[in-house]
């Protein structure tokens, strides 16, 4: 591919981001490498770096608006990021496509823009081929220290999420397309307006990665992750990494009024549970630092809701509003086999 | 694609790679993200990131052999980290596969190890999905300053590169491949022995990337740039960014045995001009601090050869033996149209 198909792309984020700030990348594209600096510590300091990759016809119908991909794709990975407590510094992009479409490629730059402005995270390098569609980003950031990780979930701490779980499966089902929870839940889309729908294809196709809330956390949550496989099993990798158990309240998981319309109570609260492409974060947070984190939270208009908490009991315990334990279907489980 | 067949890759590596410093990586894989550091500086140390995509039956047959794929998407990686003069940190690999054949990724894991054990560079995470044959990699290495960009090359700079140039177009011609040189040059296959094309399949899957090198010029060569798209495409965007012009004595290119035996001495340097793929290194370099690059290369155990001068007339002339300019066919610029 032409250099000057990669530069359609550079410029018209350049153009559109003259306000990007460079503090944290030493040279940008047209060398062999672009160099990045951690920017907010003098010493100790760490780059933390994640790729994800979106296969056409795999991930998102290849025949989707370009500027949809663009922005979910860049929005996944920051989402990475904030799980962290990453600053963003920039971001590379390896984008395979099957032809030269040069308004295809303005209309993804068009998607990539507003988040890389809003993040400040700039196009730092990558490459571009020929072949079917294919889009892999890597994403940059800067922490002072060691961030968010997953292994240092205590017993006793408070289980957070943000926002509103389950909407990335229940947008699925307003698309009327299958879901991996077809076989436990029963979604109707009867009562959805258009209010709803918009809304759960926003969700779907531009959730918000938490990244401010992320950094706002360093210091007071003692793990984090990003939900994208759920939280059942994304809470379950940080209970794996940090040897512990944890309880959680159904009847507390945050639903939003889209979901509620679709599901009845308990089963919307099974879509929170087990549906995955929520990009929201879990933290766990020692008791003493919860309204720190929930005040932070208010601050930056974000939501956030305490649903249980971390025990001594290896596995992941459900409880009903009753506080009794009740058993997650074991169809629910087979997703999680080939995630 | 499942968790367990990422870890195939990862344990395939890690098991063969016992001796992998960590000096440089603060966190692998597992978690959201990968944290690295700057190993070699205390202050102003940059960490040096470059990805490039290699697509199945674009780039390589997608049925060619793994190892032999994944040593080439390593090695040319490398390759850019080598004219930074960077020294290498780790990797990430986003690689889409048709389907999870165990078979499949243990040859690839092996075609990786020995780049990434011989350079210290570890895999440290990526994405795996299924779909069209995909290999995305990321190199990240750390320079203690700016390392060899490509705008600083000065009039009266000495042209060096390291190794023999035009095999890369020369093993395609013996695989009986098309080149993009096929309209210029006449190459003859005839005299070829078993050495020979042993050695071409050598330069075209598994160029050694020139790590060690790069570095070792630190200081000493004002430019660098590896040579991937031919010497005349490379060197015009070392003189573009430096805003300054070069002349290269055509009878002065190093080439190789095998090459010399299928095409005619004037050919052969047209080869080593225009062909791509051969990932040396093209240094620019103050003629008072030529021998020292020299002395450096010699006990790398790697040939380096001046071949001509930077001077301040733009563009790039080609010098015969005489010291007379030669015009360069035409019809072998098409290639850089489209490169």
């Amino acid at each position: 591919m032409s250099r000057s198909e990669f530069d359609i792309i550079y410029q018209h984020l350049a153009a559109s981001a003259a306000a990007f700030s460079t503090e944290g990348v030493a040279l940008g594209i047209g060398d062999d490498a672009a160099q990045i600096r951690v920017t907010d510590s003098e010493k100790g300091g760490l780059i933390n770096v994640s790729m994800d990759v979106l296969v056409g016809d795999v991930h998102f119908p290849a025949d989707a608006a370009p500027e949809l991909i663009a922005n979910r794709a860049l929005a996944v990975n920051l989402s990475d990021l904030a799980a962290m407590g990453a600053k963003p510094l920039g971001f590379t992009l390896g984008l395979t496509l099957p032809d030269g479409d040069e308004q295809w490629l303005e209309k993804f730059s068009a998607g990539l823009a507003p988040l890389a402005i809003k993040h400040q995270c700039p196009l730092i390098g990558g490459d571009l081929s020929r072949g079917p569609l294919n889009i892999a980003i890597q994403v940059h950031g800067s922490t002072a220290s060691e961030g968010l990780r997953r292994g240092a979930a205590q017993i006793g701490d408070a289980i957070l999420v943000s926002g509103a779980l389950g909407d990335g499966v229940a947008a699925l089902a307003s698309f009327d397309l299958p879901t991996h929870l077809d076989k436990v839940l029963n979604f109707a889309t009867d009562d959805l307006g258009d209010e709803d729908r918009q809304y759960l294809e926003q969700a779907f196709y531009a959730p918000e990665p938490r990244v401010e809330l992320g950094q706002a956390c360093l210091g007071l949550a003692s793990a984090c992750i990003d939900l994208s496989d759920g939280l059942l099993a994304d809470l379950g990798h940080i209970c794996k990494a940090s040897s512990v158990g944890a309880a959680i309240e159904l009847d507390r998981l945050p639903v939003s009024a889209a979901l509620k319309k679709m599901l009845e109570d308990d089963e919307a609260s099974l879509a929170a549970l087990l549906g995955g492409d929520d990009y929201e974060l879990c933290l766990t947070v020692p008791p003493s630092q919860v309204s720190a984190i929930e005040t932070a939270a208010v601050s930056l208009g974000i939501e956030v809701t305490r649903i249980g908490v971390i025990e001594k009991q290896d596995g992941l315990r459900c409880l009903n509003a009753s506080g009794e334990e009740i058993a997650v279907p074991a169809t629910a489980y087979e997703h999680f086999g080939s995630a």
